[in-house]
């Protein structure tokens, strides 16, 4: 039995929120169930030094999670003058799933720095994440269209992300943090707004699993990451 | 003329929301107009080594602000590996402060670990922040006294911040970003519930200060913390 | 047309060594074509402190790479001060894979720490790397057993790992440097010898790709490491 | 009763001796009584980047002591990787508190280095550090002035500071280490040779001060401020 | 008796393997006894800093241990976020070694790095990386001298390395590792082809030398490396 | 010529000043000519992991060098986060070459640190370093039996360092800073006050140097030493 009833297939309640806050150039909360990620796009009018000259643009994503985002508090990577393995695994994967959507040619030589932060954690940070920066990516291109740096969008299709898992032999959409902890196999996808793969991580955690297994988890995440584009482009309309 | 048409001895509109997240003992987002700090109480039944075995309890702070909590976007210190010396003076003041009204032997060998992130600056980070922290720690001090750990509060005190300034020679209670890069002299004051200072941190930033100009901002603060303690008050009622 | 005249879904020349270096409780150099990694596997009479008092045991890895492994030099992590996001992620992975395979409470409480340091790299290090290293932690619990501190094996299963990847539309099993940095999609593949999946890492390099394609990817990963479990069994039987 | 028969608002016997090493453009060691600390001023041809091409110069700080300067023997902090948030907030403070007193237009586009090394601690290390920098930088523009690189001063009057606190309820100026650590109140004061505010930092240690104690620690720093005001004088005609 | 029955004379068994790895310039695995070190010299058409501009080149060393190469298991550098003083002192030793035998005008405005990583550690590794690395450079002059970048050879002598000690009062040639680890004195001699020194380090580890021990010590220094810089000579020729 | 006529086989003007400061247990201003060290003792009734249960204490070292000891600035070590190799170095050596005279056994389970910290550099600071840790250690182990802590002294003899170098060909002994940078061959002799070595380190700057020069260089070290040693006993009868 899953919170509030929840089938196998169904999605937390999400919620999109744009302009949280007031000075980034896009700003929207993401909310997975009780999972809340700030994700800010930044645009900055230079490039890193491997694509200067190159006429492209770069996209990179930052992620951080809030010492009391979580049941216990973890230590401050600022104070403890590291950023760990996962955060670094997770930034990594943001970044590369955004520029999967993104022409960096047309992006013309300028940056966007994506930045999510986690204010509360309940499991899928990263993939709430990779779909509220999507969101926050498209509102500061909107403002570059409008303010006529850019003559067409460098956004190339949605890109949303979801977890999937085995969880006592029954594949789950997105789960939350008591069924991630809990489960056999996890799966981080990403796919674009065409329904292909940008990244596909599946890791087992206890048994190893099948390709039956994997097929089953794939047909959850395709469905939930083509109600999650819905989402996003209603969030855009709003 | 301030924004909103505020008095130069007028704070701006306030507001502490306890239980904004839902994992830490005390919970709450404070916002001085558009500056939003979250804090967060997380109690840790254990002490630092240089409290083990002394029957004291320890009260400490850590602060951080969000890349794009600002105009531009600043770098993540957790990614540049280090806190800036800003950082650094800030959470010691925070955690200095608090102390100030704390009975760490009624605390008895536990830790109240405070958290105060910035997710939106406009002025006044830190005053909010130890404004804030004090309710949160007020939270979790009331979970405890609940759950029978704790026989009698150690909080002794309310304790409020504010900050002051001479911008253009008029001395203001309160100040907000522009008005904060554009002052003279800045000054932040601590200030517990019974009135008396905690800390006192005045620089000239540009001309040097008089005494009759101390004194004028000493004035102000009196005034803006003793509505700050009216309004933690009132959140707690809440 | 690939290098040495291979076919779409062969396998480069694998060449596994036991014994190479004299001083670890299991040491192999694993070759998959120019790619050459040392393997080691070092046993340790104590475990982290997550696991003292557990009754269980503990694997890890680390990697490395020479910084003249590659075509140009890399900057030396020791001497930068840190490890790259790649090296942990690529740690943290042969860390997870070999765990996979390793029932920790029939290994006692001991650690076993896998060391995989990149002589020369010509793409395919971490697969590599995990293919040897499950060879080098065989010798060491080998070595275990003999000297009578372990009674049965805690290895339950043989792992291997392959890269495959869509080179201009074609699926190609097993990827070197050229073929590497020229695909459209990257996917790394770890199994059992029971033909399960450990971990899936699949990545859009250019276009994202589709269900179709990943499920050529899988067929080629699978008949690619079956391949390698049979020639991780040869090496230790000879 | 204080060391030496010292009344409540007597500085220590302060002195004052120039060219105390042979290298740097000013060196300075001050001594306010047991306390020791060596004065540099560097005057480097170049400005840090916020600076350049600005017209301005810049003059900054850093703070040290030496491991065995104090009673029992501190980190070195070069050996443990960092400096303390301490050290930090006490060479921020050296380098506002000069900054407040130079015209850094006139200065032109180079930097003036302030290091104090603390030789020997005794209380008010930074008190002293601010008095003996002053006397540094004032020798380094006079042989800027006196070499033609420069044609009036950029300095625009005196600064020095001392600390002031209350100790059993007595306020007391220039508190050496036995009083520092019992005292219930402990005040920076930093002001110009006109008597007007640089930096006033009051912390309550153990009991919150009132106004009235606060007036009253203003007073005596005022008293002891203007003293070493003439004593720098003296030392500079010596 | 020594391993392998070796006069107190004698070097244990030395091999230089050139072009040990594909993609450096210059990559020679050299061996003395157990001892295995990978040398490999790296051109760049760029120099240092305090190089710039100034029509000469530059040579320096990096060294590192691979954690098994030794008995027992040694801390990664890359992940402890550190070199230790040993291994900077033995890259240093290397550096100034190499460059006492290059004519760095010569050279031209480009470098070489000199990595030597210990695959197996059995005594004597500096000096065998010094010996071994000299291999490497000259294959990397030689190739930039058949591409016509270099019209004359930059190096202008060999140099060669080996280490002496005394043991229970026998003054011995070329330690091993059980015999370095019980000797009185550790001697660590560098010179040219010429038979002049470079470098000489000698440590009493345990009982202070005379006079009469350390002219021992250097007339067996001196007959090892006339050997080694022959052995250099016939490793180039093969 | 020499600076104040020195001959080629003079020591600069040595002084030794015990009791320069007042907290360490031994505090020791070290001057060779212009070069000034500030060497302290300190005894810490503790010992590292390694020694601890072992009966045995411990001695060991940290050097420093104030930003503007030297002609022109250098970067504080501890605003850089670490420490350079060149530090590092010396330290260890003068570690070992303290260690060298103490019998650690009857040095009881405690340690003593030695600060080596340079307030002036003109040349020799290491070697003038050792020369005065050696006294300060004397007066921290005099003061131990002085309290009965101690019934024997564990130091078992004296220990001294000079430098010596070849400058035009010239052998001269105790190198100043000009000296010392012009010059071909550096070497850095440590001895025990009965005339055996402990240390020695020689550097070929410019020209290898032969056997006949080295045995020069140590017949200069050799009479410089001995003098120190005059100097050090002189210094405790003080």
């Amino acid at each position: 039995m899953r919170t509030g009833g929840r089938t196998a297939d169904q999605l937390r309640p999400v919620r999109i929120t744009r302009g949280y806050t007031i000075h980034a150039e896009g700003s929207v909360l993401v909310e997975f169930g009780q999972t809340r990620v700030l994700c800010t796009a930044s645009v900055e009018e230079k490039v890193p030094p491997h694509k200067r000259g190159s006429g492209e643009g770069w996209v990179t994503a930052e992620y951080g999670m809030l010492p009391r985002a979580t049941h216990t508090r973890g230590d401050r990577e600022a104070a403890r003058g590291k950023q760990s393995g996962r955060t670094q695994e997770i930034q990594r994967l943001i970044g590369r799933s955004l520029r999967a959507v993104f022409d960096l040619k047309r992006l013309g030589e300028r940056s966007i720095q994506l930045d999510c932060d986690v204010l509360q954690a309940d499991g899928g940070t990263r993939t709430a994440a990779i779909t509220g920066a999507w969101v926050a990516a498209q509102d500061a291109v909107n403002r570059l269209l409008a303010e006529g740096k850019l003559k067409e969008s460098p956004i190339t299709s949605h890109v949303a992300a979801v977890s999937v898992g085995i969880v006592e032999g029954t594949p789950l959409l997105d789960l939350e943090y008591v069924e991630d902890v809990s489960c056999d196999t996890d799966m981080n996808v990403v796919m674009t707004g065409a329904g292909h793969y940008v990244e596909v991580q599946g890791t087992a955690e206890g048994v190893p699993f099948t390709r039956k297994e994997m097929d089953e988890l794939l047909r959850l995440a395709e469905k939930g990451i083509a109600e999650l584009v819905q989402m996003q482009e209603a969030a855009l309309k709003a």
